[in-house]
């Protein structure tokens, strides 16, 4: 039976200010990536969502940033040394790392945030610069990546296990890349349209583009917003008609064990 | 032959702002307290800190301090839960603990910094909370504390190893406190004052008193500050009538080794 | 016909972090305290701040506090150099009377915030801190302080206008002191207890205590709390009981006025 | 006699942290461009430099930047709304201008610092943000900008005064552009070449460029740098040779005076 994970960005929360509703989408999701006190987050909030997610069996995994805590991570800074990124991205692997296995629920993946992802999906420098500081952490931690991203080629490259995510609510263009949220028709607002997206992605391994063109997928997690009015619902429901529709949802490592040990090759 | 380590507060650097003479401090020291982003220091300035340290043998470990770098950690910050400043000392031992084990020289200790420091070793609530932190990330790194500390007691009530730490240049009051830097003669400025402080604590395990008493002391390592001009040619002249008088300098715990496997009863 | 002022603390959201009901607020108080960067708010926060204030009549203020973004402003910080809080204390109130200028609405006052403001209470010297810094950038600011509090003490010798703020929820003890929140009967929960204690205050310049006895009183605003579920609703049920009691709602200065053209002597 | 303005960078230390040798400039410059606490300085270090000023009789001016403490200004940050740069520069500019009104010593003028600087020179849009932000505050106060510039352009265009500031040791290309560091040449390290190319500005309004033609200019001040080992002798040597040449060194704008009777039209 195919199976697919849903993750979702969580514990963005930092002191007096609370952002998302994570005690509902803990609920729902399979895979939590937690802020690492970069964009968002505190020791604090780090703590308690970890222990959240061990309560739900939710898996965990690191959600490491530019360092912008006032930009929330969507700024796209230019001009630091790769090699001063890559010791930033340690960091917060590490910081996170040490302290979910502190709690007896060891993270099982890295997830880059905002703008560091998205300029690393485009610039192979960048690309480089997060799997190598993964490897550096743990090398079994498993990196999701976007498909046709020059992460994914980097991660694969380096024999870093990967676990491609796709996305319920968003077109895709002819070459794999998200269409842009302004372009007309870029967001799916009808359930029913967002699940057959899944299913295709899921189950013939198929992205159907904006071109009418179908791109090949080895799916292993959907993206789920968290941070808007309605998100627990709409997530709910999404996942409510992938299991009626004989999808399995689980995570795409083992929750809570040490990466070293889940470690599987998903992929492209 | 009795043997001593000398330590440093080292990598306190932040972005363009350069503070201390790190590399001439590290020819002269066996074990550096490297700052974790909290009160000083970054990613790419702990990575450096690390490699410099490498490079020379020296034993390097985490310097958590409370979230302060404007005050540099020094100003007391009251009216924070225990369990969040728990969480606040496992994440930054936990970033450079990574950080370290990924560049091949893992930490070996830990060193509260400035007021966190200062109050613990007064509050056994505090106290507790240093000691549960450093257990749960690794129960085998060692604990650098005061004598007649709380942070002492503390730690030797939950077993962890302890590196009891005396100072060279400073008198100790009746009750084993530090006299206040305001006391007349609280400073010792010469060299040979500060050389027979130094022997009589490694050597006979007895701190004089400004009293005229003495106190037991197991003393493991000696508090070497690196950040006033002509600190690094004070510290050398320091460790040369050391090794003259026929102690070792050599780190309490085997450099770039596993805590875990490090870990040796020191202390009272 | 008596006359009190409705002040709220407002504008503390902070980059992507909304926190508080601002909007809904802005229909029921007469003055706003607006954060300056400090503790919360940043740059564009304040702008909307004192736009919508602006559009409402709302006079405004500044609300500077501890540099303390992670704790809200509301720890204890011990250490600092008097002059270097009364240089910290300058730069909020500059920083936010400049940019209310120039947007045509220029601040009427100054309210410390958080622990700052409990400090400077207690303190006389942090007291003496918060009257010269204001003095320093416009002697014609009025201070919002306690009754029988180091800060009115300090602000009526330096002849600086005072707003003497109360409590509708909260009881007093003999002192003056409001009764600390974990003493039972220290939150008044009944809308027409709160309006009682305020008719007290306003009507006949007495202040209920815990203790049965009354302490006279100079009422110029009452504190609103705009940070919790319910506030606006709670706020805008207390005004109209008030006005239905035949007080006016005004600001204590002329809204968006110069100061120092509204300075007048209100106090004790 | 021809006349021109040093001005140099200062008050860029922060909290525990001292970068450049304020002290020593503050005797060769003749204006202080202040940092404003967000790519470096701090309320302290704010005051401590504008006193420090107003002994020697050098005027200040605000020198706001992108909020980036930990890129001390340098990174080129992208995706914030023009607006959202605006209220950060108003804030900056009024903060130190009510700081230093307070301290008997106006701010005459404003230069953006680093990476918003450059930005600025390149792009019409930022250009006209810097510009509403200086009039916003302060229609009077001076703006340096880059000859050939788009903030030059959008500063005339507003009307706002401003000094046109050259280099004494960078070459020009024929654009008006300086050649990049990394070009050959780029960097004048002979102190007699500096001055005669500063003369050629000063006295003849002559831009020379490394195509061998001339630009025209209205130099007002000449950039110096602080930062560096030996900066003051170098910028102490260049004040030398110029008086020696016949150039009077003055201010562009009467120290310490409120900007807005200082404005003088200065300009390209």
């Amino acid at each position: 039976m195919p199976s697919i994970d849903l993750n979702c960005d969580m514990g963005e929360s930092f002191g007096a200010y609370t952002i998302g509703d994570d005690a509902a989408m803990m609920d729902v999701i399979t895979t939590a990536n937690i802020a690492c006190g970069f964009h968002a987050g505190d020791p604090s909030v780090m703590r308690d969502t970890i222990v959240s997610a061990r309560e739900k069996g939710v898996a965990v995994g690191a959600h490491p940033s530019f360092m912008d805590l006032y930009g929330f991570g969507r700024r796209r800074i230019q001009g630091e040394r790769p090699q001063d990124i890559e010791a930033q991205i340690i960091y917060q692997i590490a910081a996170i790392q040490g302290m979910a296995t502190a709690l007896g629920w060891p993270i099982t993946h890295v997830k880059t945030h905002g703008a560091l992802g998205n300029m690393a999906a485009e610039d192979e420098t960048l690309a480089g610069v997060c799997v190598r500081a993964i490897r550096a952490v743990d090398p079994g931690l498993v990196f999701i990546t976007l498909p046709y991203s020059q992460t994914l080629r980097a991660a694969e490259a380096a024999g870093l296990s990967v676990a491609c995510e796709v996305y319920a609510d968003r077109r895709y263009l002819a070459n794999g890349m998200l269409a842009p949220r302004q372009m007309e028709g870029a967001v799916i607002h009808d359930l029913s349209q967002s699940v057959d997206q899944v299913l295709s992605m899921v189950c013939d391994g198929k992205i159907p583009t904006i071109a009418g063109t179908h791109l090949q997928v080895t799916a292993a997690t959907v993206c789920i917003h968290g941070d808007t009015p309605g998100a627990p619902a709409t997530a709910r429901a999404l996942r409510d008609k992938l299991t009626t529709a004989g999808i399995t949802i689980a995570a795409f490592a083992k929750p809570g064990t040490p990466a070293v040990k889940t470690a599987l090759p998903h992929g492209r």
